[in-house]
């Protein structure tokens, strides 16, 4: 089943208390296509500037990346600048030069228009339902979003909101976009404008699946060492969609299967810098940390008391 | 099998954005023991001062707890006063007021010396160390402790750490005490000093149980009104310890099972002020929310892709 990802290939300069990386290969829609590709073949869509390592991009290729869909424009490529506290738990954006990306307007090639699985990475709600607009009969659409258009483009991203099945941020996008702070509130404040379910991204502590009366929780998976918090949420979203694309399901059980891949692909971000936690990271291992992952909340329920 | 709980019986002062209390029952072991008689009954050894509302107690000994051990001072009773933020991730303590707890050295009534689990409240660890002392053969010790002794009696506390089977703390007393802002280094570390387990609580996003080699994660349950964080913590250890005794086990399933159940006394007692949350809850709501527990986090593995 065809994966599409629509999204930043940015080159990111990250600090964090044990080492730096600068001009690296990030953007959503890398750290997205570089987990997924690990169970399903990703189509890119993006726009990087004259100045991008492409070498770099091609070496992914023969993982099941297709970056035929990206533009290559005149001007700087996306670039981010970020420093982390000393314990990961939060960053502080030093730059943001968007270069070509501001006048980013996604054009599919018409060999992409008929993905099944569609993921809008975090840009501008209008540019996410042109998207939309040019695939032709999506199979499931997953939306991503960040504070920036929550603030600026409230009423189109609400319309965008009607038209995906899967809003997919984190908590504090989410308590932003419903002004709820109780998550399961701002969750049900979320299924209430369109979407069928709503994915909660909580950092280090793991990852809510809300659906109408029912609630899945996948915890992060216990690391003793995090260099690199950067991308996790993206290869989250890389693993959750590969998942469902490479089995072609969309089934409420599938989902959950599917949460579990994406806390699976978010522990392998932050084990390295920038993508290098997939660097030796093939199916096997994928399948050996999700049987860990089932071990991790596995209740032998066995002797209830009743 | 018998279960007693050493520590603090109080009277609490809470502000919340949802309303106030004032002087009302509080204290490790009351919400321990509120919890952990729904499962089991419970034995509390503590002290309250000459103005406690003995009757409340009283009141409460139908439910399986016995408060016998719990010793009647010349003094006022131990008051504590808090404050929480407008989200109830945060809390300011406005009042400590330790009167006849101040003096407190717990001494087993004979009949409860045989007790079998024994979990030792958050005080002074040279006092939970001559609880140990006083008790028997117990078949599971788990203690409790805070930065104040962490800090304070440092020494003393890895003492105790060397006989106790079990650590329960929250996050930030497992980073304190280890010096590791990495909470699973955290609690390896915490293992090498005795514990055969450790119990992390992390609050609004579940608790974690380390064993060497093994980690277990119950979330917390999806409440879409939290009225209260107060004893959520001690409420959660009754229900672990409750449930355990009532089961006569300490294997490592039923431990799991008792996360879940800790989990789930947790999750009532925010529900309410003080210990208001647990008013209308019968054994079988107990089990009707372990059951939804299961549910949070069961993977659905059976079309595993390899």
């Amino acid at each position: 089943m065809s994966l599409l990802v629509v999204g930043s290939v940015a080159l990111d300069s990250v600090y964090t208390p044990f080492g730096e990386t600068a001009d690296a290969l990030g953007g959503s829609a890398v750290y997205f296509s570089v987990a997924g590709s690990l169970l399903a073949p990703v189509r890119v869509v993006g726009v990087i500037g004259e100045d991008y390592p492409v070498h770099e991009l091609e070496a992914l290729s023969s993982r099941g990346i297709d970056w035929s869909g990206v533009e290559r424009a005149a001007g700087e490529s996306f670039r981010w600048k970020g420093k982390y506290s000393y314990d990961l738990q939060s960053r502080e954006t030093l730059e943001t030069r968007l270069g070509v990306f501001a006048a980013f307007n996604p054009r599919l090639p018409d060999s992409h228009r008929d993905a099944e699985y569609v993921f809008l990475g975090n840009i501008d709600p209008v540019l996410q339902m042109g998207v939309l607009d040019q695939v032709r009969s999506p199979k499931l659409t997953v939306c991503d979003t960040m504070n920036y258009w929550i603030q600026g483009k409230r009423k189109e991203l609400l319309a965008l909101l009607e038209r995906v099945d899967i809003l997919m941020v984190n908590d504090s996008e989410a308590r932003e976009l419903s002004g709820d702070w109780n998550i399961h509130r701002a969750a049900r404040w979320i299924l209430e404008r369109g979407p069928k379910r709503v994915v909660i991204k909580q950092g280090e502590y793991g990852a809510l699946l809300m659906e109408p009366g029912r609630a899945f929780y996948a915890p992060a998976f216990p690391l003793e060492e995090v260099f690199d918090p950067t991308g996790a949420g993206d290869a989250f979203a890389g693993g959750f969609m590969a998942y469902l694309a490479r089995t072609g399901e969309t089934s409420p059980e599938a989902m959950r299967r599917a949460m579990v891949y994406g806390a699976t692909m978010g522990s392998f971000a932050v084990a390295g810098f920038g993508i290098r936690g997939f660097d030796q990271i093939r199916l096997a291992d994928v399948l050996h940390r999700v049987r860990e992952f089932a071990e991790l909340t596995h209740v032998p329920m066995a002797e209830r008391i009743e």
